[in-house]
This record gives C-alpha cells, sequence and structure tokens, in this order.
C-alpha cells in the first residue's frame, strides 16, 4: 500500500494531495499483484496507464509547442517521440519514489521488476492519469513543471535530433531534390566509415560515424550548417 | 481564405466563434498553398495538426475511459486506434464543411487533394488543435461531443474487435499458454479457410472465413465465448 511518508513527500515536495486515495493506490498496483490478491477485488493501473499516456502525450506536446515556435511540425514531431516513446519517464518515477511504493506481486518482485524501466514507466503513466481524473490538467501541468518540463528545456531531447530529415525537408519545400550519400571508405575494428553527401550531382559535404547511419547524420548535419547559412 | 457563412455556420451549429481568427485561417492552410504566396507569409496547417492529433487522442481516450468503464485496457487501446488512428475523422471535415474553406494550392486542387482523405484528417485535427489554443478543452470536448462522440456510442468503432488478442490476454492472465490454430481447408475461388484453434492442444473451436486472419478471428471469437460462460 501507498505509505504516509510518501503521500506526505507528494504533498510537501509536488503540492499534490489525492482527493480520491483509491486512484492513487491503483495507479501503483501491477496486475500480478491484484492476481495474488483475488478476493480483495484490487485494480490494476493498466486502464489509469491507457489514460495518463494520452494525457502526457498532450502535456508535452502543448508545452513543446508553446516553447519552442521555431521548431518546425517534423521537429516537434520528432522530439515528442524522444520524450514520450521512449523508457524516458522512468527517470522521474525514480526521482518521485514510486518504486518503493509500487504492489507487486511476488513472483515479479523476485525477477526484479521493481526497477525494470518499462513497468516504472507504465506506472509513471498511470501516476498521471490518476491525477489528471482526480485534479485535471493544470495539476499534471503544474507537476511536470516540477519534473518533466525542466529536462525538455535543458535540451536532454534535442540532441537526437534527426539531420538527414530536416536537410530533406529544407531542400524538398519545393518538389524533390535528389540527396545522395556515397560510402568513401569502410574500415572494420574498430568500424568506421566516411561518406559524401551529394544534392544534385554536387558534393556537399563529408561525414564519418562509427556505422553508416551515423556518418550520414555527420555529413547533414555540416550541410544544413552550410545551407541555414545562406 | 475560410468564409463568413462558413463561420456563421460554426457559430450556429457548433457554438463556436474563435477569438483568434488567424488560428482558424491557419487550420485550413495547406503547404501547397503557402508555397504559392511566399510574399505573403501564410502559415500552413501542420504545426495545429501536430497539437491537435495530441488534443484528440486525450479527448477520445478520456471520453472512452468513462463511458466505457467494462472495457479492459487492451479494448480501450484497440478503440481507441480504430478512432484515431485511421481516416475516421475525414467524415466529420465533410459533415461540418471544412473542405470548401481549404486553401490550397492549385497544383494539388487540380490532383483532387481537396477531396483527400488524409488531407480532410490533418484538417480536423488542426482545427481542434486551433480551437484547443483558442478556447481550451472543453470547447473541444463540446464540439466532439455534436461530432464524434456520437459515432462512438453508436458502436462504429467496436466492431473490429480483435478477438485472437482478446482470448491471448482472458488465457494468459497467469501465465503463457500454448494457443495454436491449424489450417483444416483452404479452397481457392472463391476463396475459403477452415482453421481449427487448439489451447495447450487440445480443440476448442474451428472457424471459415475468406482468409486465414478471418477464420482464426471466428475460431477466437467462438472460443471466447464458450470461456466467458465457464
Amino acid at each position: 500500500m501507498v505509505g504516509t511518508s510518501f503521500k506526505q513527500n507528494l504533498k510537501e515536495k509536488y503540492g499534490i494531495t489525492f482527493k480520491n486515495e483509491g486512484l492513487l493506490e491503483e495507479a501503483f498496483t501491477h496486475s500480478s499483484y491484484v492476481n495474488e490478491h483475488r478476493d480483495n477485488k484490487y485494480r490494476d493501473y493498466e486502464k489509469l496507464e491507457f489514460l495518463g499516456d494520452a494525457v502526457l502525450e498532450l502535456a508535452v506536446s502543448d508545452y513543446l509547442y508553446r516553447h519552442f515556435p521555431e521548431l518546425n511540425e517534423g521537429q516537434l514531431t520528432r522530439m515528442r517521440s524522444n520524450i514520450v516513446r521512449t523508457e524516458g519517464f522512468s527517470v522521474f518515477a525514480i526521482e518521485c519514489g514510486f518504486p518503493d511504493e509500487i504492489n507487486l506481486g511476488k513472483g515479479e518482485e523476485k525477477i526484479g521488476a521493481r526497477s525494470r524501466k518499462t513497468l516504472l514507466e507504465d506506472v509513471f503513466e498511470a501516476f498521471n492519469g490518476a491525477l489528471f481524473l482526480d485534479q485535471g490538467m493544470e495539476a499534471v501541468e503544474s507537476f511536470l513543471q516540477l519534473t518533466v518540463y525542466p529536462l525538455i528545456d535543458s535540451g536532454e531531447f534535442t540532441d537526437s535530433r534527426d539531420y538527414k530529415t530536416d536537410l530533406q525537408e529544407l531542400l524538398q519545400v519545393d518538389g524533390p531534390i535528389k540527396i545522395e550519400y556515397q560510402v568513401l571508405e569502410e574500415t572494420k575494428q574498430p568500424s568506421n566509415f566516411k561518406v559524401a553527401l551529394y544534392v544534385e550531382d554536387k558534393k556537399i559535404s563529408e561525414g564519418e560515424g562509427h556505422n553508416k547511419k551515423a556518418a550520414e547524420q555527420v555529413a547533414a548535419k555540416v550541410a544544413l550548417t552550410k545551407y541555414e547559412k545562406e
């Protein structure tokens, strides 16, 4: 069961007190626990996770839309997936002390499920689903303001920019343009690739990386810098 | 440009008057139109679509969660994808008279983009994104109450139930169980498949259909009825 000191911490650190404590309990209950206590009619967090997933998707989309006006739709979409689609939320679940509160079946406990990233992410989603039902979207946003949003601001999710796609979008605004990558050198142990980038058969840049994809990203990044200067 | 009579209709039929008419205009502007009028600095709907996508995802999730308490998480997720992931929204775009208002480039107009389902769905998402920015989530929900929600209530999206997955979820609650489908008969012209469903090597049901997948769905449906009676 969700502990008193955890609830106290939620209140002090995040200003959250659940009106319906049953929702909070549900958000922390894994199906394995429900299966072990069939007589007690516990509910697992899966439906709250279904809702929380959409709650976080909108909260993050809205935040990105308002705070990164310079990004285009493709860049916003990629940043959103970096935040929402990965196991990134598990970090916040740990930071908020969620792991210790999860109601887990004995079998799952044994195999270390309590520290499994996917499970922690599920619980983080379920918690936000519960908070949304209990207190609405503003409460969720206030909570994210203290957890997820600062990490977005820090640029944590912007690094994995897809330069190849960005370059394509930049060049093909007015219609198709031929963009080609050619492998120049390929060495093994250690693996290293060198590629050249051609736009309409004219060499624009080169890139190196530990695999072909990484080398192409570097070449695209260099090309983007050139075009953006123009 | 979005017409006066359309705006009048929005007001009378859906109770919507945009405070920021620029957002409404943006929601109806295709990138091909922007490219043809570069001097005028129009904005296309793509960023509003990015936001609207998440707005609709949450609105639909919230509605399903509250109105279908008997469904489990898997069923809710499938219903949500049936509504959100298909081109289903294009129907509402047409119903609301959106097609005539879209600012479209001449080339796109020529190839019939104005009636393209994917484009209409994009505009429907963008419109909801604009409405969300202009007036918040409640306004979006009121609009959906007059458009999307009644179709959800009618059961339009529940039919494509995935019986195979439901069966699997039902049987594998306590751990893995062997579920097998075996083709019994296969005829061509007209194509007809007959399959048998085995659970832990015991034959449970049969199913027929125009392809293997359809036959398996029928067999799973019959099996589900049997198990649910137990």
